[in-house]
């Protein structure tokens, strides 16, 4: 598959072939996404563009209308892949003594928040869907659906749902303040103290009485 | 003072004269404060010009310059009014029991949220400051000296300000998914239940050993 294909030909000729070759056409797709989560990260939904996010990846449009459709379409997939690490939370939170679920949890996200390759496309989705409804909505039923519902089925507790947000609350509002508004002493704290404080609160929104 | 004084005349004739009517240039400059305001929170930050300001206050963008200077500094001075309710925080919480300081913070803050009229001004204070730099650091200078840092000299404990920030970052989180992104069931639950389960939680970041 070529990187540029003719301009107005909205289907890139590996496809109209039938088989693309595999590894090529991953590589392409996966070009576009990871072009795809740098410019919303970098500019928001609203403001990001196919075409800027074609630019980018050093491909013509019609290649990103191609495997993606929409904008709105390319940011859901480029939103689940910068999401993926965080939908393995509910796994880490399951493993291991529910006494420490609030630790496990805590680390866990703070530690995709603390990494910058995973921070970047997270910070990419909260900008997004603080400014722009569709974007809130993807973000919405993804965090919602995949992360906190399945949280909350392995509590087992009443109002667990209630309990999984109040507690992504208080890493929600950490993440905001720590890496995104940088407060200080919040932003230079070492991370273990910050954990040592938040897990605690964590683990007592998901499991007090 | 005309509400439209000559597209290139820099100084809106009422200073001229030396004193203004006094009523008149303070009415007209609430409502270009009240109508930046709106735009700011309608549009954010970088969208929103001193045009547009202008225009929805029904005054020529002179009169703007006039009062405020920049857009930067428009901002900020709307920023100040938004936040004129939350900086009554530090008050909220010197009075009364240091055992219910917690709900009483919690039900200062939840309580600006959950009106319409102070969340408004307040939800434009948090796109802008998460889409753009200038204005995150207006709004980290206002909240971490007018706010946190009031909180924490109450305190009188080691640590106060990692502490008045932990606190804030779990009510700063539970805006953010009630009333940014409408996560439910958080988004519909009775304000005096999570008053319950978050008022204990600040508290114990405040002062808890």
């Amino acid at each position: 598959m070529t990187a540029s294909p003719p301009a107005h030909d909205p289907e890139p000729p590996a496809r109209r072939r039938g088989r693309p070759p595999r590894t090529e056409s991953a590589g392409t797709r996966d070009r576009i996404l990871a072009a795809a989560r740098e410019e919303f990260s970098a500019r928001g939904y609203e403001k990001t563009s196919v075409r800027g996010i074609a630019k980018a990846a050093g491909v013509d449009s019609a290649l990103v209308h191609h495997y993606f459709g929409t904008k709105e379409q390319v940011f859901e997939a480029a939103i689940e892949v910068a999401f993926a690490p965080a939908l393995n939370a509910p796994e880490a939170v399951a493993e291991g003594s529910p006494d420490a679920v609030g630790e496990r949890l805590t680390r866990f996200v703070l530690g995709i928040w603390e990494n910058p390759t995973t921070r970047t496309p997270l910070l990419a989705i909260v900008r997004s869907a603080v400014n722009n409804d569709t974007a809130a909505a993807v973000f919405r039923r993804l965090v919602a659906a995949q992360l906190l519902r399945r949280i909350a089925a392995q509590l087992e507790l009443p109002d667990a749902e209630l309990r999984a947000e109040l507690a992504a609350a208080q890493l929600v509002g950490c993440a905001m303040l720590r890496y995104v508004i940088k407060v200080e002493p919040l932003a230079s704290a070492d991370l273990e103290q910050i954990i040592a404080r938040v897990a605690p609160v964590v683990q007592g929104h998901l499991t007090a009485p």
